[in-house]
């Protein structure tokens, strides 16, 4: 069984990377070269068309071409690595839910964020609302951190990266977890924070 | 067993509403008053804390709190009707697959097509390439049409409708892939073309 990323610095590799790096999942890292224009090379364009990071590359499994399965999409890699290397799905009302906040943070929180015209409008209220479902210290589905946590918890800590002005003592939960986030090994070394 | 979508005419409902219609699975559809401010109040905060839609309560399946499944994201809603209602997924490469086109769709493709300063960046690149990756007739995943060509498709056929300027000659397939999406009576139906 092998498992190979395809990412880089600055990517939302980030996402799926720190997952493995928090469950001990055996995974080799491909660093594609943005910078370079690797990812618009033959050779990345087979494994993603769509020229964008992060790919994984699953030779556990077969895709429909008979080759290893090969996936794109942060959401998609993390829902599969949750199904099929971190153990974490124990039935199915679990896997959805993982899904729900998988969408959540690539699609809902992701354009709040990122997007001026949304951030002004949906920020305040959707960051309001994530503070109520975060519970400083437990995971937002089943009993252990998971691709849930990782996924939402990516983008907020980037709040203070990206937005270092925005003041979210509003959001004492959220604050918390962006600084427990901090401190994780894990996240720090994919994050090349050590 | 009992489904019951959360949604109202002109938002996001309409892709797992269009799901429903297409694979003939009965449901009962609640229409939420946006401009009555219905999804802001209690009663449906409960049922989504976001006060987003759609959401799903699906009473074959017990979330944790032992109440029935309930779920927000509209990608997250069809990976779960694909996966215990549309008899879609044959195995666990066909259910990522399906996923990775649903976070395409909801993520990737909703920011390069309804963000302005994407949607000039990324908006021709990622056409040009959809339209390689469509094949009339064919479904995206598996045999049948499902969960990923709705979503993919949804979005590719609000383009007429919010950008009708737009030239999409130079994307054959995708020109022809809203055609016929036009003539489908479950897309009428929902998209009230009827």
């Amino acid at each position: 069984m092998a498992l190979t990323l395809y990412g880089g610095p600055q990517t939302r590799a980030s996402m799926p990377r720190w997952y493995l790096e928090e469950k001990g999942i055996p995974y080799e890292l491909v660093e594609i070269d943005l910078r370079g224009n690797q990812h618009r090379q033959p050779d990345y364009l087979a494994i993603n068309p769509f020229g964008k990071l992060p790919a994984l590359v699953d030779d556990s499994l077969l895709g429909p071409d008979g080759q290893p399965l090969t996936l794109f999409e942060s959401g998609a890699i993390l829902l599969h690595l949750a199904e099929h290397h971190g153990k974490e799905i124990k039935g199915p009302a679990q896997r959805s839910l993982i899904n729900q906040w998988l969408l959540f943070a690539n699609a809902t929180l992701a354009i709040a964020l990122f997007v001026p015209s949304n951030r002004e409008r949906e920020f305040p209220r959707l960051m309001q609302e994530l503070n109520h479902q975060l519970t400083p210290g437990q995971p937002l589905v089943g009993e252990q951190w998971g691709a849930a946590d990782c996924a939402v918890t990516a983008y907020l800590a980037y709040l203070p990266i990206f937005f270092p002005q925005e003041d979210l003592s509003p959001y004492p939960a959220i604050e918390a977890l962006i600084a427990s986030t901090q401190q994780r090994p894990a996240y720090r070394k994919v994050m090349g924070m050590n």
